[in-house]
């Protein structure tokens, strides 16, 4: 088997299926600017299975990945390069400052805009777009569609220092009917070792009605060329149960969005949820632990004026296994669910305050 | 008089003088992680006056700055680089999606986000600082000294789009024995054109007793090869009054910060107390108009635990003035003021939306 510098693999590989959103709308508002559209559930059932057997690194990665360790990876492409003319998109970005924690290390909200701004610059970069909007396709504004991810596994090994340049790699895979699944490794830029794995489920969304539907044919035309069919997700999914709301514990009622946290979709972006989860996680397991494992499946949009609810709970564990889980849940007021999300945590693993030498290539 | 194109001037000047805070020591808990501490206000006077004449470019920008149009400004100093060897310091930076409007344009808190970057990156590549640590020299860390801001002036003459490159340019000067004024231009990278100018007053804060102090002659003989006595700010301040907080009419109370709103001094970023105040901007404002012009001056830290209230009234002016002034004050629910603000807004001078061929320099 081939061994790769970019990728430590993970022993088990999960697969989205049947899935399945239905949203009817109830109320829409307008005015000059902004256009809120309501909606309740009607349906949804988005099920995260484990397959087996274990998979190994040549179904979880493109292949031309593996031909890039005789390139320059450390070349300053900031507004992302596509590799061997397209199949993988390659992206290098330097930690901000107003994007660490109090540690000194990337926030795990900032590693999910930078997915987001991948898959983004990603579509850009294939000429897949019209004009810069946000990975819109002709064909896609033909028929009034966006993009909005059903569902995101996140896996941090390491969480980047201020300062550090790290690289992303993103490519996107097809996921049955329904949507695209996008994957992404962030890695260490000096060393190639594998930060962070991700992998989202990304459908349509209709603009007006916001009812998401399968992928058209002819969008799927316009980006088949990009869409692998041969390399599983990059980062497993771990066991998936519905959290049980009502025995959630720690509650945190009438978040609101603030008025930078709509993107240009005008409903709430989706790292702000993670936001809004950790409002109701315990302090003693954010004070003293670390996100290292999540799950989130979002369930309904947020718009602007939405009052969530977020209610978390320690899932209980032996006394063997020191990391911990939680399971979260956001709804409306109404109880609608917007987001359910399970998080595992574990001990700090490093701090990255006192970094004396941080390497910094541009 | 010697033009750049680096830099359109503003008519007027402003200095910052008879600036004194002194903050009381009310509370502290503690926790492992997290040190909070509380602090009433005993005195806190930041008055910002108008200077006359008006002034001309050449004492508002190093000369260096004038020298670097021969210089290759495009290439890729992501992570900075000192121009001439020190007195001015230079960062590109690509506009990000997760950093824009619904417009596509970047948000005014990016840019001042940015502004902190820059101020950082400079000291760290200067090799003032410790370890990677925010801006901390040896001897402010043998006093337990942090930088806080005391004021910013920023003017937006236009707001960069989604995946624009632009240069930021960053100096700093002595500010009397009170301490240092930073200032920033950001510059369309093409042009040349200066799109934004930001101003701000840095002071000493003591980490354990939270009280500002002047600048200590040790910490000022450590940065004085980089502290300009030659230039006046960039960036004029605007007329200012006493806020009149009894007659604001737009108020949002149960303000809090987020886990994610605290940065490494465990206290709520300067760019934060922009999202608040535009809490109790109305509507039509926001949704109708762009910011423009701010005055920030921020008078008590907010901590982890603090709810804050935020209070808006809009300026009263005359008809033919198309520009809308609004006054802002935020503070805690014990009446204490942390921020005192005035924005100017005017109606939207541009839209990034539907822009088919951004130059990318990377």
């Amino acid at each position: 088997m081939a061994t790769s510098r970019f990728f430590n693999m993970p022993p088990f590989a999960s697969t989205w299926n049947k899935s399945k959103v239905s949203l009817q709308r109830v109320n829409i508002t307008s005015n000059a600017i902004q256009k809120t559209v309501r909606f309740s559930v009607i349906n949804c059932s988005l099920k995260i299975n484990h397959t087996q057997p274990a998979l190994n690194d040549e179904i979880r990665v493109p292949s031309v990945i593996k031909e890039m360790e005789n390139e320059e990876i450390t070349s300053p492409s900031v507004a992302g390069r596509l590799v061997k003319g397209g199949p993988v998109f390659q992206q290098n970005v330097s930690v901000r400052s107003f994007e660490i924690d109090s540690e000194y290390k990337m926030s795990t909200k900032a590693i999910m805009n930078y997915l987001q701004e991948a898959s983004l610059n990603y579509a850009k970069k294939l000429g897949l777009t019209i004009d810069t909007r946000f990975g819109i396709t002709p064909g896609m504004r033909k028929m009034d569609l966006v993009w909005v991810f059903r569902g995101m596994h996140i896996e941090v090994d390491r969480y980047p220092c201020w300062g550090e340049v790290v690289q992303i790699l993103h490519w996107t895979c097809a996921s049955g009917r329904t949507g695209v699944r996008f994957d992404w490794t962030i890695n260490d830029i000096n060393t190639g070792e594998t930060l962070v794995r991700a992998s989202c489920l990304a459908v349509m969304m209709n603009k007006n009605t916001r009812k998401t539907c399968k992928l058209p044919e002819e969008v799927k035309d316009e980006i088949k060329a990009y869409l692998r069919e041969d390399v599983e997700p990059i980062v497993e999914a771990f066991k998936y149960s519905c959290p049980q709301t009502e025995a959630m514990d720690h509650i945190k009622t009438g978040l609101t969005p603030g008025w930078n946290d709509l993107d240009v979709n005008y409903h709430v972006n989706n790292a702000k949820y993670l936001d809004w989860i950790l409002e109701s996680t315990p302090d003693s397991i954010r004070d003293r632990h670390e996100l290292w494992k999540m799950n989130f499946e979002y369930r309904k949009e947020c718009l602007k004026d939405d009052v969530i609810q977020s209610l978390s709970r320690v899932v209980p564990s032996n006394e063997k296994n020191r990391d911990i889980e939680v399971e979260h849940v956001l709804r409306l007021e109404s109880g609608h669910q917007v987001l359910r999300a399970r998080t595992v945590w574990r001990t700090y693993s490093h701090s990255c305050r006192g970094i004396n030498s941080m390497k910094i290539i541009f």
